[in-house]
């Protein structure tokens, strides 16, 4: 890079994706990733090389509507123009929802303070055919209710490690604080909202994935409540990635106001 | 086929496919259509040459959630079994959600008294990823206001030719009577329900076209209701086929009770 450019000015975007095509957010080597597509895309719109930092890691398959992803550039682009640009280059199952200019230390992990997570199950006989790829299809009946009253026991601050997958640094503290875990239903849909400061890996497929065990008659409320006790990653079975969304990532100061329209409200993966 | 079987049952279905890949819901020679997957599917199940009636012909590229199809077999598999077979060998794009045996004479199309047709736009800056293939993408704010109150000057008992493709029988009547026409945004979804007794080819996607030019502002909501006193096929342009949906196809008799679920309370799709 040359030296007698602009100053640098740190980016953050808002970001939708659906992640069935990519081996995750995160750079992977061999596979394809959604940081790798958009370190392509931010090299073709600036010219520049570029590294991204994401809010939160999501899963091969996991989808999002509002993560949260940072660089930085010493291109002076207008933030419309840089969405528009960043757009073009992307592929169809990415797109640049927003971009603003934030302080120059900008970390969309390390500050985020709130992550709201979805997951959508169509509940039904016949296989979902619009939005396939985005939901979980159980055939047998669901106990909604019953699913709403164990959720509310894992609301509060709790060590999570049960819920938890192997952990990238295992020194770190599993507790978390989950501030809401809800479910819903309308018409064949069955949505679980969870919002917490942070998550653990896979802590959100395993809470789902439990809770269907309930909703299925196959295990009682007191008993999901008691899962949290048991040893590191024993919780599950694991909901598959297909239903999941990163819905919002929240900071001190708002940084986007478009990025979480409701669950039953608006359409699942909106 | 032989003289011996069962007597044979007239079967009615409710269909929801994403018409993204198909060349229409009707039988084409060379073109992969809705008909000939069903009928394929039928013949698969059941052993027999099979011919599907529709009650709606939904063009290239129009999705359904709710369009009903029958045939008539001598297969005596219950009513859920042979919806769990034809979904089976259906391809993924198209599911069979409900059937049930209706009366020898039942004609899906003449016998319907009522359709309910659902047109999703997706109006933001960034091209929408998460059901992609399920609206229609316009970048430019639309004035839902200023649609709403055009769409209502269409209701009711009109001649409407202005909105209509070419016709397959020239001799029959174009009057059609619009029940309901109505416009709703949520976030950055804009909804269009139309519900009338009976629909020309292309009037849905023409008064959508045509709609769009009030909320861009470039037509008067005057204009608009004037449209109709225009040439056959005059008024549009058409809006793309991607972001149409057959939602509900009603009968003197409740059909089937599941068909319809809200637009703006649900997902757009369901």
């Amino acid at each position: 890079m040359r030296e007698d450019r602009e100053p640098s000015r740190r980016i953050a975007l808002l970001l939708e994706y659906e992640g069935t095509r990519y081996a995750g957010s995160q750079f992977q080597t061999n596979a394809p990733t959604v940081q790798s597509e958009l370190e392509a895309a931010v090299t073709k719109t600036t010219g520049e090389q570029a590294r991204a930092s994401f809010a939160g890691r999501t899963d091969a398959g996991v989808h999002a509507l509002g993560q949260v992803a940072a660089f930085t550039t010493a291109s002076a682009l207008p933030g419309e123009t840089l969405v528009d640009a960043l757009n073009a280059w992307l592929p169809r199952d990415i797109a640049v929802r927003a971009a603003r200019e934030v302080q120059a230390g900008f970390d969309p992990r390390r500050q985020a303070v709130r992550r709201r997570y979805r997951y959508v199950v169509e509940n039904r006989r016949a296989r979902p055919v619009l939005g396939r790829e985005l939901c979980w299809h159980l055939s047998r009946p669901l106990d909604v209710e019953d699913m709403a009253q164990a959720a509310a026991a894992l609301a509060g601050e709790h060590d999570f490690a049960a819920f938890g997958g192997p952990l990238e640094h295992p020194q770190t503290t599993t507790v978390r604080r989950v501030e809401g875990f809800t479910v819903a239903s309308a018409d064949t849909r069955v949505v679980f909202e969870v919002v917490a400061n942070a998550f653990l890996p896979h802590q959100v497929r395993r809470m789902v994935g439990a809770l269907v065990q309930v909703g299925l008659g196959k295990m009682t409320a007191v008993d999901y409540g008691r899962l949290i006790e048991g040893p590191p990653s024993s919780a599950g079975p694991s909901a598959p990635a297909r239903g999941l969304f990163l819905v919002e990532v929240e900071y001190p100061h708002a940084l986007f106001t478009s990025g979480a329209p409701a669950g039953l409200d608006g359409p699942a993966y909106q």
